[in-house]
């Protein structure tokens, strides 16, 4: 039995359903039958052909959330939770790490390893369904599989996407302590993803720059307790911030723009002794102007990039959504959902901004 | 009885000597016989009117060594050290911070405290000796004093100079791993106590980029393992690195230059999920160009600037002095000992890199 | 005009009121007009003389809310939030540390400063009204004073007391990641604050050993999920932690209990790898019998022990007190309000556990 | 071809030597030419059933060194560097560690996988040579190997063995700051690395509790600054460590005992925030008294258990190995060369505590 996939064959050329051929069960593995998969912008980076060493022709689609089907002896998720046919699952897009070279034991840089995959991304489609983009997803032996926590719909996942556990994990990285003023650069997935968690991480302030106002007042109900607009001017900006912080400057700022200007403007908003985390800048959109002495030196700045999740990210995030699932509704990011026939549209929505975030639903067709 | 000193009274106006009343004695305050004082790259700065809000006339020289003089009831250093009239004791130029203010207690940033002082830079000269090119120098009561480990010569401490805790400092924000390797950018002050400090810090290889040869045998001599002259090109260094690295790049770099050039080029030279102190900057030298994608983000990089010094950076780098002293031969980076008279052609042979450190004596006339 | 206050004149003698001679006002100090002061364990122990050093006679009280009185030219609080007659504030116990010395500076650890005082435990009545059970308390000049945020009641403050301080200090060194499994031991007023600030910090659960059984309410209300109440067996409340956590145990324990039985029942209850905080041995109960190998070398434990309190934890507690003034209603802990004639039955309430937290308000009477 | 090994066929049976079948080589398997393997204490605790779950018969040996034999396409170490017949490596005894479940990706703790395997422990004879009492060491795909960096001798790893790693690994999680004074229990071979390695972590003073005085004598050569012999009584040992310390303590403690006692004597060596790093009790050999008020609570400690080590740690110390190879004769803790036909009387020299260190090797018969 074939499995329908929607299939980015070359950087800009239009996206096409394939059928793929059902790929044989190793053991461990297991099809996932799709029940949502995201299109963000590293699918719009990809689609422009801005990542290097894509196999194309690729299904694409790194996060995704299914239910169990046809397995070859995958009786629990990765912890210990048991899993049964329809049970609705994620996993963690990044596979087979070798957890033996430098990057991976010495360094502690996973996301380095020469070995490392990445589901959606860096397997061809010859290879079978394996990017969320299908109707069914094969998951390899040791791909890394969460079952989804009781009561916590789909949509509240997808909707996060993988900017959701990028903003947990820049969250993370950020370290903020508890009475902190933290100000997030960007209202996309990403972006309000931070915000919440700044907030359920123990920050007094949530600030977040952004736009359009759908966004930001998005941002306000997932846990930011200040918007502030694009159109304030960037001096207009500052002084919003050191209103807030009794003229010191943010405790802390995360990036999640992709904008190169976020950069200066964000060294200037930090307090002394702040810190500023770069989780936005997932391509090349140019370079940034900074002053050694005034940006960092002399204002003892810490400045930290975070590039991808690891797995950790994915568990605790989603612990997190599940107990405040009230408040976090990131199911209000999605902009539309899509059958595979019309995942063209739906990178084109994303890519114009028209939508925060659309979602395969290969069920629609 | 008056007391001699070198007064810098305006932004490049000629050094003059001037006879300072002999302030009265408070209680806990103590007169210090100037045995050294050094002559800093922040004096050249002072000189040339670059940093802000300094009330000249003042008497230079933040780090010095001396004898204990006459004392208003301090009987202990600031670790309980009995002290005796004649001992040799150094101390922190910064004075006066609250442990009250946001920066001082909740941000945990002292060098931002607005009521801090610092010793050779922020005192006016009709203050009295509050700075070290001057035969004595007037120790207010809550100035940090330590007495110098035994056996340790006045020489070696004051040739490492406030460069020395600078250099220590920019080690412990590093935080370098037993086992790396760091590259330390610059061979003056900073840079040479970094490499020494690196190496005793457990780094498996210290490489120095810096220049004249003279500076980079004395690295040598410090603890670095590796050096390579600014006259190799940029590429020709970061295939050096490379090379020592197994194609991984450094696992830290200290930036102890000054020069806005060097930020690029570390952030090329570290590792992914390296870590980057920039601790040279101790006055505007201009603006610097980083890539945030491929510099910070991806590379997972932590930037983190180092200002100034906390007090238990002297206390520590002091121990470590004495117990290696044999090989820390600090004293070695002095090039020329100066009396007051002299103090302005110390300044001059420091800003024209004549001498790497120049040290003021007083008892030299 | 003298100030009336309640006097601990010697272990177990009864309390009495004193009349205070007004104390003159240095440049930098303060009379604060007390508006609530509170009777905390710590209290208990100094009326059974279980702490060292005291300087009886003493005026308790070490936290307390009062309104800015007369001052001597006090017109910010220590982060610069302007102070008008009528303001309510609070202010840090701890005192006088000197910022100098071993602990002070190298070792960070300001409370084994030797010259550290506490307001209500180590003045004697005699040097004034240095203690929350008074008219009106003299804040010398240097005392971290802190206005409370707008619209937090004083009785959100002080029904935290010292307790809610110190359980915000116990999170913060645990450090909990966030989605962490957390158990608090003990639902007194700090065991109620930890509670309280690791469900902010981002905890996924929160699980109180604890008892009688309106205690457990109270944390229920306050952000845990779960309570377990003290006639559990040990085995039993195992089972809960295991239960929660998938079998594994739990990522952090906070111990608040005062009760040595605590320390080896939470080295059970830990997850390999997981933290301890001891936050509730303030005073001499006895010892405690571990297993080197089993608690602590195999299971990879850190044990932490937390001895009071920073300013810091005031400034960031307050934040989010006032922040989520609706959910953390710490007034709900007072058991009853005392006029400063019933500070020994006040007293007596606290020590046969009659109520959680006495107030004294010398208003009454 | 056969493989002759030692084997312990049960708890406290003679060892005795077996001919194993020559295994398949797996693609990415290697067989490794035993030139050294060590005989320490846990090699002891396995003799006397002491540990749980081991599969009698095993083929003891952890650590070991050997010469590249026969492989099936393993071209490279774990850290890229190039592999040929004859080189010496090492490997990291730990291996099948999932990287997958809440251990490993969550909690971040490997060592307690339920996969995780240990050469020499935890496989059978029946499986093969794999542990290092053997003339050929199977090494499975995915075993974690290092060559030995150039110019360090054999006999230098072998005569660190396991504990060279677990020592590092102790001083990794004690953390110490450069000029702490570091107190080291124990001068067995975890005793001595930890000695050797706090020194070249920038410790100002390690000072080694322990006996007999060759072994502190070693310990000295290896690094440490005073040495403070065991029928020193433990007041006598207190007292030493105040006077080292200004009378305040040691900055950081570490146990490599294995003797309960030492728990509540570090517990009082230590300074008020200092750090305790429990390293020694790899079997259980009773329980400890502590005071949770005096030795946690108000000494505001941190105590961290250290179980095992993990890849980097063997990656790292090898590197400082390589670099102080004039210092870290680490060969001369050996106390003897046994052939595996001698192999139960080495195990009775090191329970017997007649040798440090004892190490087989199969070429002598």
């Amino acid at each position: 039995m074939s499995i329908r996939a929607a299939v980015m064959t070359a950087p800009r050329a239009p996206i096409v359903v394939w059928n793929l051929a059902e790929p044989p069960l190793e053991p461990g593995g297991m099809l996932l039958e799709t029940v949502a998969s995201e299109v963000c912008g590293t699918d719009v980076h990809l689609y422009h052909g801005r990542l290097e060493g894509v196999p194309y022709p690729i299904v694409p689609g790194h996060v995704s959330v299914g239910r169990v089907g046809e397995t070859n002896g995958v009786e629990h998720d990765a912890l210990g939770a048991p899993l049964s046919p329809g049970d609705e699952v994620t996993f963690y897009d990044v596979h087979e790490v070798c957890n033996v070279c430098y990057h991976c034991t010495v360094a502690q840089q996973p996301n380095r390893c020469p070995s490392r995959k990445v589901y959606g991304i860096t397997y061809s489609a010859h290879d079978g369904p394996l990017g969320g983009w299908a109707e069914r997803i094969y998951l390899k032996p040791g791909v890394r599989i969460v079952r989804l926590p009781e009561g916590l719909p789909a949509d509240q996942v997808i909707g996060g996407g993988c900017g959701l556990f990028t903003g947990f994990a820049a969250v993370e990285r950020a370290d903020p302590a508890m009475g902190d003023v933290v100000v997030v650069q960007g209202a996309g997935p990403v972006g309000l993803a931070a915000a919440a968690f700044a907030a359920l991480r123990g920050a007094a302030v949530v600030a977040v720059i952004g736009a359009p106002q759908p966004r930001l007042d998005l941002a306000l109900q997932l846990g930011a307790d200040v918007a502030l607009p694009l159109d304030l001017e960037v001096a207009a900006r500052r002084d919003a911030v050191r209103e807030l912080t009794g003229g010191r400057g943010a405790d802390v700022v995360i990036e999640a723009s992709g904008n190169p200007a976020a950069i200066p403007e964000a060294l200037e908003l930090l307090r002394d002794g702040g810190t500023y985390v770069v989780a936005g800048h997932y391509t090349d959109t140019g370079t940034a102007e900074i002053n050694p002495h005034l940006h960092v030196n002399r204002r003892h700045a810490d400045v930290r990039g975070q590039w991808g999740t690891d797995f950790r990210h994915i568990v605790r995030a989603l612990r997190l959504l599940a107990k405040h699932r009230e408040r976090l509704r990131f199911d209000r990011v999605i902009g539309g959902k899509y059958a595979l026939t019309d995942a063209q549209r739906a990178l084109d929505d994303v890519a114009a901004l028209r939508v925060t975030k659309a979602v395969i639903d290969p069920r629609l067709g």
